[in-house]
């Protein structure tokens, strides 16, 4: 007997995924199926949550009877709509006990080990989370319409629109604007109903075409890329201010911006200690009495 | 016996006005009435057509028979789709003969007395037309999500999204960001939900709140104004480049920006001769033999 059992649940958008271990530390198993994103519906993703934490606990030798002495940490993408915590409290739960936190608060716990300290979340979309004590204070994130600067939607929607300046002769034409413009013909009204209609995703698959091209040079890739940059640096410089010791980045593009910050936001960067599973498993903990546990 | 009847049709997006006049130049009568825009389509556009015009012939005593000695210049919203022109073509008309062209274009006919000149339309949306002889050629206005810079769309998004960087701390939060977080009892969730369905027009109900604010220095409205500013200037640069003569701003926010372009472009920059009814005349009259008419 090792104790009560914890499952750490990543909801994100796309996938859903679950690290099972005892309280006292011990690797129980790992899986990972379709999303748990409440925009799907809270009855379909309280399946799938189900269905991959049976999986985890499966692959560690455990039938779903040990769910009902599990301790889940949910971290889901969708969670601080306010609805949200009030329709799964509504449902009948397989779990001893759960906590439930947004994807990115999870990130949190998991890239400091329970510590203080911050996230930068830079993806498809971005967004910021930084942990001082008991309290997450999330920055950013709403959106690409009007916020989620620098992430790779927004990189991809300004190449888009740089593509369109290039052919009417108002900024140069590089590679990457004929790269871009190639993908629709050069025909304009090709692209403008493109972007009307695209998701921040469809944006975004144009993110490592600009990245491509800032690698050679290109001069458009380097505006785009600067201007990503300039907007995500303040929101850095932010979490410093309001005392993060260190920020951890994570997403798709955390790598490529990471040397291009300034220096004194550089010297306070950290890899991730820990993944989301990590975290939601840093959350169900809180769920035990205190003294249980590793 | 005045000769033939010219018809201008003005069908922007929300409306639809007729000037109607004799070749020789004599006044006719004028009308307006509901959209011409064809994204609601073109049997509904061309129904509107013939009542306006109609509309406007009884305005200046004469019957509906009189359509069928008209020559009619369509300037329509949404007229370079490239179907739309099929479609027309393929409706049974009531005018004795009909041009069409894209209610910017005929704007640039207006503008400038049917002389070489550009126009920039600076409004919910934003477009650059420029003249040369024949030719018209058009630049920008390709839609909020990747053109349109300058717009009293992208001004109100832009405010939008400064408001939401106060929320966070990351500027300043002026009255300006004070202003529009108030509307949204200041939960950015409420805002970002209204971003994500918001229209153009949706974004530029908030156009005249950064002017206003602009005007009393507010620190934010300030940069917004300024991003505009130097994104509508490069196009105005460019139609220049391009030959223009003058360039006659048109639009909603044509007075709120004109003083604030450069010097050089300034100075170059002339009131309309006319409306777009009446470069929908102009057009109407290149349907004439050679040598009839004023």
């Amino acid at each position: 007997m090792q104790g009560a059992i914890l499952l750490g649940v990543d909801g994100g958008g796309t996938k859903c995924r679950v690290r099972a271990r005892y309280a006292d530390g011990t690797a129980i198993g790992e899986a990972s199926g379709g999303t748990a994103n409440i925009f799907a519906g809270v009855d379909a993703a309280l399946a799938n949550i189900i269905a991959v934490s049976t999986a985890a606990l499966q692959a560690g030798g455990l039938s779903a009877d040990h769910l009902a002495r599990s301790h889940a940490g949910l971290g889901l993408a969708g969670a601080n709509v306010s609805s949200f915590a009030a329709e799964l409290a509504a449902r009948p739960m397989p779990f001893a006990a759960y906590a439930l936190e947004t994807d990115a608060v999870v990130a949190c716990r998991g890239a400091h080990g329970g510590r203080d300290g911050a996230i930068a979340i830079l993806g498809t979309g971005s967004a910021y989370v930084i942990r001082r004590g008991p309290a997450f204070t999330l920055l950013g994130g709403w959106g690409i319409a009007v916020s989620d600067q620098g992430s790779g939607a927004d990189l991809g929607r300004s190449a888009l629109s740089f593509a369109l300046l290039a052919l009417d002769g108002v900024v140069e034409e590089t590679a990457l604007c004929r790269d871009i413009l190639a993908e629709f013909d050069r025909d304009p009204s090709a692209l403008a109903e493109f972007a009307g209609a695209a998701l921040p995703r469809d944006f975004g698959r144009f993110a490592p075409l600009v990245w491509e091209r800032f690698d050679a040079g290109d001069a458009i890739a380097l505006r785009v890329v600067g201007q990503g940059v300039a907007l995500v640096e303040p929101m850095l410089r932010r979490l410093l201010q309001l005392g993060a010791p260190e920020i951890a980045l994570l997403g798709g593009l955390a790598a490529r911006y990471q040397p291009l910050f300034a220096a004194n936001i550089q010297q306070r960067i950290v890899s991730p200690e820990g993944d989301a599973m990590d975290g939601a498993l840093d959350l169900a903990a809180t769920l035990l009495p205190a003294g249980v546990g590793a």
